[in-house]
């Protein structure tokens, strides 16, 4: 997390905002609300607490909301108080955080209101922004969804390149057993006849990709309880529920993490009057 | 970049891709093809090279479109041949930079096509991802937009929280210019009588934020040709051409960094017999 | 790998090494063997190349022997040339990287020996040296061993202290069977009530910590095949076959990584009349 | 120390331990005792307690012994305060530093020991675990033991492959005298030949490498007393007090650094009865 | 910054000071003054105390000057509390940042002393210390000199090379122009035939390179006041106030940065008696 | 070396040379040459290698001087071809280091012609640029200095600020031999009392500092031969002949590298019929 941050204040020269510079005497101390101007999840006061601390130690945030609480428009999040010119300097950075996080929990809560009342669960996948992994991973699980896999050795998913490699879903499969780690295998399937040759090796998970609500139907009433059925691909928030309401266990949705929109939210110094009423 | 890309590969554990290992004997070669699933404009070859690069140097690419090129559904962009089991491993990382950043050169791309024929130009902002600034801009340039300010020291753009601590507009854009740097001094507008304010200290540029079509027309017309004159905020695909018909000479939009969906990739190892027809 | 390869040539200065450079002339060039001075099973040829490609490109290593071979003392692992000022300079950096690793590989080996021909696989565990944890844990692997969990995300194991947190091993298990991961969900036992308590609530693999041969053959007689059983704690080359024969699947030994004496290797600069016969 | 620290924590992943976060809730304050399971010598408090201030700035640490202190098993060693979850993430790492700087403190603690009531001293290498030279240093210190060179800068040892390439001992020595470095030269004799050879130029200092008993008494009389004499090589806990009894002025060990076991250390959180009677 | 300071303190091995640690007990507590040894312009507080707490967090500065005081041989800078050992440890870093950014106030400020009563500025260039930039920019500004442009990105600048490959000045202006970015276009000029082509393509900035005195006079007549007028090359104290006497806005100065001599400042430990009077 | 020169590409945004961009086509391939504009010796070569490299590997330098060679005003001292787009953007990041580093080896070289035909050295200090240690003890040797100790733990060195804690210069001696480290004890002495005061407890080295040459003569005729002596403080080019000639075995200087102008070189693109004659 630090070297992120350390990346993003480096490459917007926080520590020489020639405009605050110019225009905020070094001593004047102030307070400024980040404030939304849509409605969303909030995600990401960790790291906006840790950009101000590493511009400025004298820097105070209290915050109104916190992670994983939902937002409306006009609402304010934080106060933050401190040294005006290093507090404008770094309000970039920590709403470029704050902005990309909070889109993402936002996005995430949609799907699971789509899936409400269904016992399907929203997992995210392994698209994330590069550096981010981690941030977005817990944005997700503030707007109500699970993560799926952290990383390439925290579960083995078998995809269609493994496969194709291996020879055969099977051989895949067996392999992954014999390696003998920790970890769940999954294997992808695109077909219900991959289906059918997957159950005959048992793997934990069975992921249903790009196949139709139809389809994961049929591959629903074959496949056992006791392996954990999870679907994916081209799945929106149009046509979530349902996938949701054929059954299976989960929902993997790439677009939750590498394509939400940025939740608008904005920073105002307050005017005096406001300040000292 | 390095430091981002080390990240990147880090935080998937890379180099302990457990699925790979278990599936892929160490020393099988092969080739692989990335095939774009929509259209879009490409961005991000440099940093795919340097990913496969940093995970295996026997990895190399062949690429059949270039940085800029629009692309269409179907299209192979790159082969990729050397041992199948890194290059799966770097799959994923690889297509996070790609997929991310020709979503930004396609969005941006979008906008340029929105605005043809007219002399605006688009631009973007500092409203990029945390560590990603300099590959976002570049892409923004293949999309077709152009850069505003790298950061806080490469330009000094007056926004309103300054406005409220110098207590003036004419003092801050003052105070930019006795400050005695080689760069270029920006002032935010929100209403014509803000226009009419700043006019009285002739900035390098005029920013009108948040403005009615309406009111930047009138804008345009009472503000010399010398300053340049630029637009933002709550500006669409659906409304960008009305901006730019009222003669602003570019339009900022930070959408096409922080709220980009990400382009559809995806990677395929090839069959043996599509490698030895 | 690189970090710490770094961290090594830092911390020795081997980009300064007096004594070389007062006793070498620059441009001499010469061969150096590593050879084995007792027995054991090698591990840490990719990171000793790395290390000398980090001090000199110019260095280039041919090995005689690969990762998992056994090495008999007397034994010569790699002939090492190039230019002998750097090459000397780089010899203690990296015979610390293979002594060490190789005597992980070597410690893991024996305790593989001992249990040969029972199913009990041989595992590792975190207790390895800070910023050694992936290379030590191929050197399990070479060693003829399995690797555990490799951190905190990649498995979840609930030990005393999360039981003593949580209430009961009941509910610690089900709190991570609901967190709805994809990660196996291990529990450790120290006695034969906590076994039957774990049993209730069904974790995919049970620990059995601190118990002595005995007790762990009364929890084997009441544990099903389909939950890992594995056991620790106090577990020595003494005792590990006798444990090995009650059945469970596998054991787990934290001296392999964290007690494991460098095996005994040692450089040495080639003779001209050895080189030119 | 810092980035060593952070390199283990990120590859334990402790800032996303699925098992602490499943079963404590984020809130849950609390005090751990660590306990030593066997007797040594401390070492390692300050990075312990770096380990923790990174993990979360919450915890703290009450230290009952200091570094260099002998321990008994079953002697409480610290007690560590706050926030559990992370307490509990932040255990394995800790104990990692801690068991391992303590096992060298205690290793060395027995050569000193061996050697009572001589006038010699104990002294490490440069055999040292890569990323961990200054610590384990420190470790010897508080073993007991004094500091060798630490690192190629600080003191010139001509060794066997120097006067290989150098052509005779006297021209390595010469040739380091020359080089006009404020540091002392040491040589390194295999014989009682090389050791006459090395009193015509006068060393700093002389290792007597791989001789037996016997004959480094029989060096030991011919060397006077103005050059600092020492031994190394095949020299353990059995005959140290043999090689002690010499006269040699110090032994260097590389095996109290590169083969010391971890000292058997453990965490425990306290059941609420301890801490509140 | 911090990289740079952690560079420097690893670089003296600050973390095992052998004197100090010989020479001084570890709880022993003093205070040390830093003292001017000649005349000048104080610039590096922030460093300083950032190396000090980088060393030992219980060290404390107390400042009796602040960046940009003018000092006296004599004067007392800053009062240092704290364990004696570690402030000792640290001092050689801290005066050596301290000497040579104070260097290059005094530096600076001699030029302004020579061109005061004029209207001229004194400016910096990119001739910077390697890794040293921002904090020697500062120091400029410290000294009362002001900033050229930080960096590649934040001004174009045409020297003679650009020139050369483009063909000609006004196509290189073009060009920059052209490129659409929102920073200043300088281009530099060595002789008034260039001067002349300049004026058609309308620089933002003209720099007058390496011409004498007089040919910057006839330059100055022809170049009008909207064009910010700037000269380098060959002025140096001797010269300066004729330079600024042509009526060209600024002057820059190489040597201010890569050519300043170090401030002499010392720092001793306080006797008893001058701490208890 | 590496880290420092990140520091310095990413300070002066190497990566986005907006002028480069602008004027030089990407293709364009080209020579350029670096000259000397004043006489000197060489010093940074390997450095300047990896300047260019590190911004583009395609970058070829042809060096026609070398480190510690004597150069003359007008000298090409090395042909750089290449992309001349990046080859331009890295031209003043690699002139900084070289022109920093011979300008050390230039201003120690003219201290040891000052004192040629003496037996006396010429030493550096710990007085160096932070983060340029290495490179600029390089430099002193270079221009035919020595090297002082490199850092804190490779000798020990006693100074007044040691003296005044321990209480004297005998009991602060003592303790440097009882600390028990290989490196050599060097005390300053500023009075010859405190000469006297040395010499009961022979030091390896005893240093002079800030004494006349008249006291220096008075001191070496009572200094033993065996004890290494030095001189330092208030020394410049007009006297350290005379402190040469009192026959102290060397002298410091710390101007060499703390205040040493940097060399003046330039670098120019060669017009194409210089090209291709």
């Amino acid at each position: 997390m630090n070297t992120l941050i350390q990346l993003a204040l480096d490459e917007d020269t926080v520590f020489n905002d020639l405009t605050a510079q110019a225009t905020i005497p070094a001593d004047t101390q102030g307070t400024a609300r980040i404030v939304a101007k849509s409605a969303g999840v909030l995600s990401g006061i960790t790291i906006v607490q840790a950009v101000f601390s590493a511009v400025d130690s004298n820097i105070n945030c209290r915050w109104l909301k916190d992670d994983a609480d939902q937002i409306a428009a006009g609402d304010c999040i934080c106060e933050i108080s401190g040294p005006l010119r290093t507090l404008l300097a770094a309000e970039r950075t920590a709403l470029n955080f704050l902005q990309h996080l909070s889109g993402i929990a936002t996005a995430t809560h949609a799907f699971i209101e789509a899936v409400q009342d269904t016992n399907c669960q929203i997992a995210d996948t392994r698209k994330t922004t590069p550096g981010m992994r981690h941030m977005e991973k817990q944005a997700v699980l503030h707007g109500g969804g699970i993560n799926h896999r952290m990383d390439l050795q925290s579960g083995m998913l078998i995809k269609e390149n493994h496969v194709e490699v291996s020879g055969s879903v099977s051989d895949a499969v067996n392999a992954c057993f014999n390696a003998g780690h920790d970890v769940w295998v999954e294997v992808e399937c695109e077909t219900l006849d991959e289906v059918q040759e997957a159950l005959h090796v048992c793997p934990d998970i069975i992921l249903l990709d790009n196949m139709s609500v139809d389809s994961v139907c049929k591959a629903r009433a074959v496949i056992p309880k006791s392996i954990l059925l999870e679907a994916s691909g081209n799945i929106t928030l149009n046509n979530v529920r349902d996938y949701a309401l054929t059954g299976v266990d989960r929902i993997a949705i790439g677009a939750i993490t590498h394509s939400a929109p940025a939740l608008d939210l904005s920073m105002r110094v307050q005017r005096s009057h406001e300040q000292q009423p």
